[in-house]
């Protein structure tokens, strides 16, 4: 047990929202305050952004409703940011910002860049000699953080891709006056983990369910094999639904859509189009289909009420654990979840590296792609099926899901305003 | 009373599938079974093409779980079809298997294109001397069957589309690090209504909730005045959020966006794009905002896990009341939807013409559209408030929606194969 040290805890969000990253604010705070050395609870908005602003809110102050609330409000309720942190100044003014509230204990909830980041905040704090406690807490839906089994938010997309494919499966049955294609395009930008989830929309023993195709980053795309592949597909039953990962590569690795390399303030290419692309492929090559493309965009991270029980309880405990961990003289690392060795699913979490963890990606095992290179693996589905499992009951009010919004009391500012240059 | 008519029943359903239009069909399969001068029940595959293809299944052979699951399962179990009857030889060959297999009651479940056919070939049987009864069942997402007060289907697009707006709201509000225009393209022909009914996502007195802006086919579209609205919102708040309906027009009444000119097999024009047009509007006008759009396309009328409780029952009700009244007599009728004079919802069945809702159009209100013509009035609210009330439980398997697939057990053919020419 390490010494006791008093002080307040500063909690943010970064990144892409998650249908289930506000579980794992809510238990930060709910696991805070349940413990006397930790004074007052602030959260940072938009991230690093607001906290280089000084934008701090009392968290300590919301309702406790609000807070209940926060285990089924999508998106980031703190709001986000995709900045990154470059500038000497930058570090030293959060430094300040530290120094003015007292922060001892900072929790950034996030993707590899988010722990990036924080792994460099913790390294300049005890560079300069401030006692403090830093932890990440994993959140992407796009599950590609190495060192944790599967990362909170990627149960719920896959979920709700899942749900959407059968849906859309059951209007294509209906549909046989002509033979139908029908793309739709998911998030997944260097890793097919989401497009892979789909395969869950499959009925055991039901080989010719949808999805019948799915194409992943992992697979180099080639147009002539696709077209053999919906041609086959097209034999045997009236439609044929594809599931793509708009990070699909060809054989030299380049994206086969990228608008005008477009990037991202990481240096990401900014994606999108892929199902049309697909779409207009089949138009031109095969004769007497009729063809769809659905973009599932953004819907797909904000779906709470497609959301999986079990992936919100594990990002509510990876927010717990996070606070257990920091009082505990940890610092420097990452929740992860650690998935037990028996048949019957369960999973506790464990801490790893920020080092390890920052700007790692994890792709889909190879041997988890069947040989066709369009279907998921039997170790893929026993992977993925624990995580969809269990309904997030939100409740609706008028006939709507009642999400919460925070009262977002400000705290006062110390400091002079940032000079953002 | 009429006289009692003993034979059988065939039920087929056209068109665009929605989230309920299962429930209807459970509704007249539910209700036929209790009545003895119904011998057979009989499904029609693919709507008025498998009838003249002769596939005609039996549904008295379903299990009791499948014809319960049919109130939950989305889109056309029996499968649809756009087919237009035009040659006198398919009236013919109607007739024909209306003769082979005693078909003495026709129900079809369908929009206005379907009336006109319901309506047609009841006219035909009436002066061949074939005594039957045909009764229209509405079903239509986009609300603008005429003589109804709603349609089934039409409560639970709206609530999907509200909902998605809702959680589409979060994740704006989350990346509140630049100002963000997102646009959310929805159906709707040639009638605003499923545009109209995003205003739902909007909190009671919270006038600056998302949708802020909702375009519809009822208001000419005039740039500059879009341009001028986007701007306005975005000086009061930090994201934008449109729904556009995607059959928006000009002054001079013609599709923003429309695709070379292609129509369907009814002459109507295929329609798409206008959401991605708006984003690049923006993009081009507006400077220092980033800008999203989401086709939300085929999940709308799919969405059963967002579907209504008031408009499924409605839907089964539907389905029960078209037996009822054929078994009264009743014939050339479509069942309707009115709503009780109290301020208290209250729905009842009625029937009207079929004559008179073939081929017409119900339009929006004007008046129910606010003067600054994207907003939707206090009597829109009030109208479509009560038809999004209650969510569909549907049962999950596996942690996904566990849909029907019905056995279809042929009925013998007769005949010989139908000539298409």
């Amino acid at each position: 047990m390490a010494a006791e040290l008093t002080g307040n805890i500063l909690v943010a969000q970064s990144g892409g929202p998650t249908a289930v990253i506000n579980a794992s604010l809510a238990g930060v705070i709910s696991e805070a305050l349940n413990h006397e050395c930790i004074e007052e609870v602030y959260g940072g908005l938009n991230g690093i952004q607001g906290i280089l602003n000084e934008d701090l809110i009392d968290l300590a102050g919301e309702s406790q409703q609000a807070i209940r609330g926060l285990r089924y409000t999508p998106a980031s309720a703190l709001g986000t940011c995709r900045f990154k942190l470059r500038r000497e100044a930058d570090y030293q003014r959060i430094l300040e910002v530290f120094h003015a509230h007292n922060i001892r204990y900072f929790f950034y909830i996030g993707g590899n860049d988010s722990q990036d980041t924080a792994n460099q905040i913790s390294k300049m704090a005890q560079a300069s000699g401030w006692e403090m406690r830093v932890i990440g807490i994993p959140k992407t839906v796009d599950n590609d953080l190495v060192r944790t089994d599967h990362t909170p938010g990627y149960g719920s997309i896959i979920k709700h891709v899942a749900t959407t494919v059968k849906e859309l499966a059951c209007d294509a049955d209906a549909m046989a006056d002509h033979d139908l294609v029908h793309v739709v395009e998911v998030m997944g930008r260097s890793a097919g983990w989401v497009a892979a989830g789909s395969a869950l929309a499959k009925r055991r023993d039901h080989p010719h369910d949808a999805p019948h195709i799915i194409l992943l980053p992992e697979v180099a795309f080639d147009p002539n094999k696709f077209l053999d592949d919906v041609t086959n597909v097209l034999k045997r039953q009236r439609y044929c639904m594809v599931v793509v990962g708009e990070g699909l590569v060809d054989a030299e690795g380049n994206y086969i859509t990228t608008a005008a390399g477009a990037t991202d303030n990481f240096g990401h290419s900014q994606l999108g189009g892929i199902g049309d692309y697909l779409k207009e492929l089949v138009d031109g090559h095969i004769d007497g289909v009729k063809t769809r493309s659905s973009r599932l965009g953004h819907t797909q991270r904000a779906a709470a009420t497609h959301a999986s029980q079990t992936d919100n309880n594990e990002a509510f405990m990876a927010g717990q654990a996070a606070v257990e961990a920091a009082l505990d003289g940890v610092t420097d690392k990452m929740v992860t979840l650690m998935r037990g060795e028996t048949d019957y699913y369960s999973c506790e979490t464990g801490l790893t590296d920020l080092e390890e963890v920052a700007n790692g990606v994890k792709h889909l095992p190879p041997q988890w792609i069947n040989e066709d290179g369009i279907s998921m693996s039997y170790q893929f589905v026993k992977y993925a099926t624990p995580l969809i499992q269990g309904e997030v009951q939100v409740p609706y009010e008028h006939g709507l899901p009642a999400f919460v919004h925070l009262a977002k009391i400000p705290v006062e500012k110390h400091l002079r305003p940032h000079r953002w240059e």
